[in-house]
């Protein structure tokens, strides 16, 4: 399955969608719960399958998605799983085993909607580049075709009632993918987390909860879902955004001004070392990826040194993904050791960044 | 001075001679002192004033030294004797201040012979490659010359009479620069140095006593130069380095048969740091050149890859010596700070090797 995904350029990781330099890309999630059944966690497979079966007579009536694919987690291989995981389709909890998890991909994966994770639904939104308020509108342009359909569980006090706590009241998440090599470089991101975490801002890698900042990602998003408006929340989060992003902007021009030798050469030995390894593990081609791109923002190389047709910022992008385990596997349409991984990465970085 | 050194091509740094893959250089240095007049340690500033002007008398009838330059050590810039010490034509000990000091240049750089070092003269010849009975004719034929009209210290039963103990007897050291980088990536080089050590040879780095093996280059040297006859010297030292060449050679057969994808990896790696950075110290550099130049040698790499004349072997051995701080600073012609030296030596490195 998925063969397409994997040339999908019409998905929201070309990184072509509003100031996209820095917020790589913007996703909402919401958490619902069929009132008359129990949490997944506490839910008897028998009760689960129901579920799983009553979304899938529902979501066809959802006008955001009369084209998607309902997918069962049961029938994809372990490939297919993590695939859908580091296209961030699929949560890592959600490629574990168990019983009625399915997804719903709609969109050009610009929609996805768990089913059976932590909570009976888990509909998410992503868009390229900073543009929560696009999220936000699909989002609850679906809530609003399923509850036409489905009563969720609801209190007037509350809100939403959600598996965890922390996700009560609107069971909505809004986060943007940063990129912040310069924060990183500057040695400056340390206290920005940290301040981030003082004002009840979370912040995780690239793969989601527990991940490292590979290739210099971060994603930040509220922690406080209860007692402010989506709006409201939503505003929150594009406020804090814009602060890092000018934190972003401001280490660049530092690193310009003062370090521009330092930058032009770690930039030169990423784009070298890229162009001409032959084994390259995950965590170092998105470093290097990350200073290519980072060189590409500041104009330290230009597109037609990344790329003969002149799209090197949305090549970066792309291998960003393209690099990662699963897709090698899918690429070559075999299970790969990592020995077998790093030599396929190496080469697939060779080809594509020869110009 | 010397602004044609940096460009003699026809010096022995070009690695062209026999066997020059893995002997890049051999050596051979004499030490001798006129019998009538006190070591330099202990001569006073007259005496090695006289010293001076009696070889400046008298070289111009060894035939050998015809064509050659004499320099007074007092006269050069502190540029200029450093430039003579990455090019071996002098030693550590030379360059130091100190009266009566002076060095004859012959034969391309073939042949250069100290005045007032640790003894009244030392008197070298190098070859390219492995040609230990080449230098020992040109050395033998200038000793020859000077011994009829100098009288040296020597007694029937010890020999030539030097500063140290340890050169008594024929005043001879030979050695070889040998190129070892298989020895050191499959990690036997330690072994190897352990056993010279207990047979008496002594091994040093790329420039002389007291360096690390940068590039991974090891000068093989005899430690006794008294008891044998200088054929003996020299036969024992060519047995020595050959078992030291074949133990390199089945290290580079290993590196094929077992590690060939790490082996091109590094290569690579090399490759594109070197034609990308735009700061270099002079140690990363070499060592880069060092699997380059392996690389090379093991065909992982055409000469076409890295000289668009074809001479990639050649370029190699010629950039060992012109990343050298001194040798950058005359390129350019003034003096450098060590950040300035980066950028030129990552300068230079990338236009030579874009292809």
């Amino acid at each position: 399955m998925f063969e397409e995904l994997i040339n999908n350029q019409d998905s929201w990781l070309n990184g072509k969608g509003p100031e996209s330099e820095i917020v790589f890309s913007s996703r909402i999630r919401l958490a619902r719960n069929i009132d008359t059944l129990p949490f997944p966690s506490r839910a008897s497979d028998i009760q689960k399958d129901s579920i799983l079966k009553r979304i899938k007579e529902e979501y066809s009536n959802v006008r955001m998605l009369k084209k998607s694919n309902f997918v069962d987690m049961e029938e994809l291989s372990e490939l297919d799983s993590q695939l859908l995981l580091e296209r961030h389709l699929v949560s890592q909890e959600h490629i574990l085993a168990g019983k009625g998890k399915g997804v719903i991909l709609a969109q050009d994966e610009r929609i996805s909607i768990m089913i059976n994770e932590e909570d009976h639904l888990r509909m998410q939104a992503i868009a390229s580049g900073f543009d929560l308020k696009k999220c936000w509108q699909i989002l609850d342009s679906i809530d609003n075709d399923f509850s036409k359909k489905i009563s969720f569980s609801f209190l007037p006090d509350l809100g939403y009632l959600t598996s965890c706590p922390t996700n009560l009241g609107t069971g909505m998440r809004a986060s943007c993918m940063m990129h912040l090599p310069a924060l990183i470089l500057t040695k400056r991101i340390n206290k920005i987390l940290e301040l981030l975490a003082r004002i009840s801002f979370t912040t995780r890698g690239l793969f989601g909860e527990g991940t490292q900042a590979l290739g210099d990602f971060f994603q930040i998003s509220n922690q406080v879902s209860l007692g402010l408006s989506e709006d409201e929340l939503i505003d929150n989060l594009i406020g804090v955004v814009n602060q890092v992003k000018d934190q972003e902007m401001d280490a660049r021009d530092i690193l310009l001004k003062r370090y521009k030798p330092s930058l032009e050469d770690s930039v030169g030995r990423a784009l070298g070392i890229l162009k001409n390894c032959r084994l390259i593990n995950s965590k170092e081609a998105l470093s290097h990826l990350s200073i290519l791109s980072l060189g590409l923002d500041l104009g330290i190389i230009k597109n037609a040194d990344l790329s003969s047709t002149g799209q090197g910022k949305e090549l970066i992008n792309s291998l960003f993904i393209m690099i990662q385990p699963a897709h090698l596997q899918k690429i070559e349409s075999k299970s790969l050791k990592e020995k077998e991984r790093d030599y396929i990465r190496a080469e697939i970085l060779r080809n594509k960044l020869k110009v």
